[in-house]
């Protein structure tokens, strides 16, 4: 890494390219890469196993998988049909593989706001069947065996007064899934993989994250049952960009002034500053179709 | 009541008043009216006392206060502020007396059926508090003293898969509060009452209620804390209005007659109908501000 | 027709059927009904040849082909498709059979108030071609021939300040389109035909018509082109729904008390509520989509 | 100007400040600059004279009124009540100064895409009176004179097939008004000025811009009344601002390495990105109230 500024993403790959790019070797982490030319889909699995490794990656011990596939951001039903079907085997190899289980999905972000919708919206296309198989039974959908999908968007705190820990917590108390998939929209460190990025992780989610606050983190220790994150980065942040984009021509220059250069160029006001895409309404609207259409495939047994 | 067409009301003085009509005396029930002549508001207080009461009257035993204030439907700012006072101080009058309470605030219904959205609409004008004192203190709000307001939008089993009940009585053991204020979007029987009037009672509230389905209330019985239902008829079932409209003229006919008339009239397919404004859209609109506006007020504690 | 009572509808066909009741022969029109069992479409074709004729149904000389499709208010993509297909053909025969024609559509209606949204909505899910086929040619569409489709939605009055009749003409004077194709959501005078009939007539409509205003009608009298009126029936006037069911039973009655019972039993009141059904939001969405693809292939020219 | 990469703004004081700070002087352009330390309101006045000045600018030949007012992106009512005045008496010296007249107010945009909505959503808050002072005299809005004020919100070409052009000339001719006011969201160069400013100016708009696209501007010379055009920038080109960033740093750098540094920097792929805040939804919503504010007060004749 050029610099001492701190890049965010929630992309445990794109934190991994950083020491690919300068070689050094992360003890503690296993990377493996596949690539479908026919669909042009890139696959990218993270396994951190070791604390060390967590630490080098800033990101908890824990499987990832990151599904690039740079044609999503166009409206080619056919091709959404198809990254559908990839997410769906990915997150059915996540899913606890138990007859009949039960799963609560949670869509977190804020509907009002297009870049954070990404959760609500895949949630309002999703096909829940608990209330119906508990009240006739799983024949009721015309299949012999059927998962128990419930599904709930609790709004941001400062909508509801409450962490989404709490709701969610109590709500899974209350209703006893097997399993949480909890669905978000994430930043990137690449504007290549804005909008075209699946991350699934066995590690959960840290709403509204950044360093530190593990307390209210939806994962296996807080919630008690396996949580499966499901995200799309939606968001890059503009100081990423500009730090990359001068990283790379300031190469040739002398490492020593870099640095400073660097500190001095990513200025406060920038960083809060998003980038997104004009698209970005229709784009996420897509998109929640596709993460939708692939949970309701990964929640059928014949899918 | 002629005819023996089953009538369906949310509002318990609806149910009262069939018994005006005909001059049947109701043992354990307490009707008490108050007219306000400058601000043209009806508040009729309910109160059922007894298991007998409670069958004549369709209700469960406990207190109704139905605030009728005509120019509700109008676009009158003024009259809104007024009205919203009104509920304020009936809604402290229902709440626990009890220093810095903690208040968690249920939004029931569809956000995307305009009748149905009542509930979430309040919500979204809602002034939750309750992380902020938490992690500030009251004098973060520039208070001494400051109840916690939560609230919640569960949405509806058809899209969450789970019973209302089970969300909402997680989130209360989870988080604690010590009331729960429910908003529903309610059926009244006269067109008069539509989109002007507003029922608060310590009763709570049954969703998608109907005869019978006990098992799914929100009240102090499945809750284990207060629970006030607060609630605005948004429809009127249309084969209510044509039975009140035949039933009035047709009474110089024979008595005999007239039933199986009603019986006939009365046709299934009319009994999924609804009855509403054209403008329900922006009325809905107006009275969840004027709704969220009391709750805001009545939350305070020098309101 | 039984008593003095005004019957608003929008539909032809209807103003028919009052004729037929009373066994009345009306002289100058011609009504032509079909019936295909296998989909269970009703499709009425009415011709109102003289003035006279014009005078009896209330309504302009000219044609008026009525689609009645009661599945059409369920979810079933299949039937839908059906429908627009049956849409497509009898509007292809109402078109002006030209090569290459150009045609404006317009979306009447409010786009904030869901019984009134049709209009807007057909427009959003049109595929126009007019600034493409200008442009590049046909040839960018993958055609050899394509009609040039315009579309737009010129709002209601009451939030333009304009008539409606003023933009339109603007907008066909400098465009030049060879026909105008007007949607608008209309009254129906029975419930039975809510949601699920689509009238297709070649003299245009009257937006918020009612009796009289001709000077805002949009026709080819008014436009200079021709002009195809498109509309579905959202709302039943409540007076209209207790008077067919009254006046029903109340056939064995005299026939001079009636008349009396009936004026009184229109009360002013129910004259501005609408009856709709509880799913008007979810029913507008998926009728729109059926019409614009009836339009969208009604104006290829191998559809 | 360091490099040549090709800064887009609609801004244009930032057009000038380009000249400013290289310390060129600029012939034919007249720029004047107030200060309101109270409000803390920058407004600059530029006035392009020549064809000479119009060229060095890259903008017609007319008057750019410029308020900047930092706080406008925070939700304070009382302020921005005060920047829509500010508005208005800007807006009421660039209207005609006619007895009486007529005014078309276009909404240019697309109103499904947030940061393109600015257009259609002051149209939405506007008060028109055309159609209520044509039916009934300026006496049924309480006043004694009033201005005849229409709107239109034309859609954008993509769902049209037309060009604004047409709509708004065809609307123009049919309805004669003595102006037309532009509402657009604009581009800016410089992140500061994002959502909180405005401009005002006598020479219109080119709707979707950039350079050479003459044809289908709006202005007195393509309507044939005065054009006045009313913009707030609410994206910032990505490329622009590592541009900035850049160039401020390289300063110290030979000017001969600087260009062909920068030529690099800004790669294609960031060209179309553009940099937003998160807050954008709310932060459109709230502009435009305060812009329709400060139409509605500009045209009151004692406002």
């Amino acid at each position: 890494m050029i610099g001492k500024y701190k890049i965010r993403t929630d992309l445990a790959m794109e934190n991994g390219e950083k020491y690919e790019k300068d070689d050094v070797e992360l003890s503690g982490v296993v990377i493996r890469k596949d690539y479908n030319r026919e669909k042009d889909v890139h696959t990218t699995y993270v396994q951190i196993q070791t604390e060390h490794g967590a630490k080098m990656m800033e990101k908890p011990i824990g499987t990832y998988v990151t599904i690039e596939a740079p044609n999503l951001t166009a409206p080619d039903e056919e091709y959404h049909r198809e990254i559908s079907g990839e997410l769906a085997s990915h997150l059915r190899a996540l899913l606890p593989d138990k007859e009949e289980s039960a799963v609560l999905v949670i869509g977190l972000g804020n509907r009002e706001i297009t870049a954070d919708a990404l959760g609500p919206q895949v949630v309002e296309h999703l096909q829940v069947t608990r209330h119906i198989i508990t009240e006739y039974g799983a024949a009721a959908l015309g299949e012999e065996r059927a998962r128990k999908i419930s599904a709930l968007v609790p709004g941001v705190t400062a909508k509801t007064g409450m962490e989404t820990m709490e709701i969610v917590r109590g709500v899974v108390r209350e209703t006893n899934p097997d399993a949480v998939v909890v669905i978000d929209a994430l930043a990137a460190r690449s504007i290549r993989r804005l909008n075209c990025t699946i991350q699934l992780t066995d590690t959960g989610i840290s709403p509204g994250s950044g360093v530190g606050n593990y307390r209210n983190a939806l994962n296996q220790e807080t919630l008690h049952v396996p949580v499966i994150g499901i995200g799309v980065p939606t968001v890059v942040d503009a100081g990423t960009i500009i730090h990359d984009a001068v990283a790379e021509l300031l190469e040739s220059l002398e490492e020593s002034e870099m640095d400073e250069f660097l500190q001095e160029l990513i200025s406060p006001s920038l960083q809060s500053m998003y980038v997104t895409t004009k698209e970005i309404d229709e784009t996420v609207k897509r998109l929640s179709t596709t993460i939708s259409d692939g949970l309701n495939q990964a929640f059928l047994y014949n899918g």
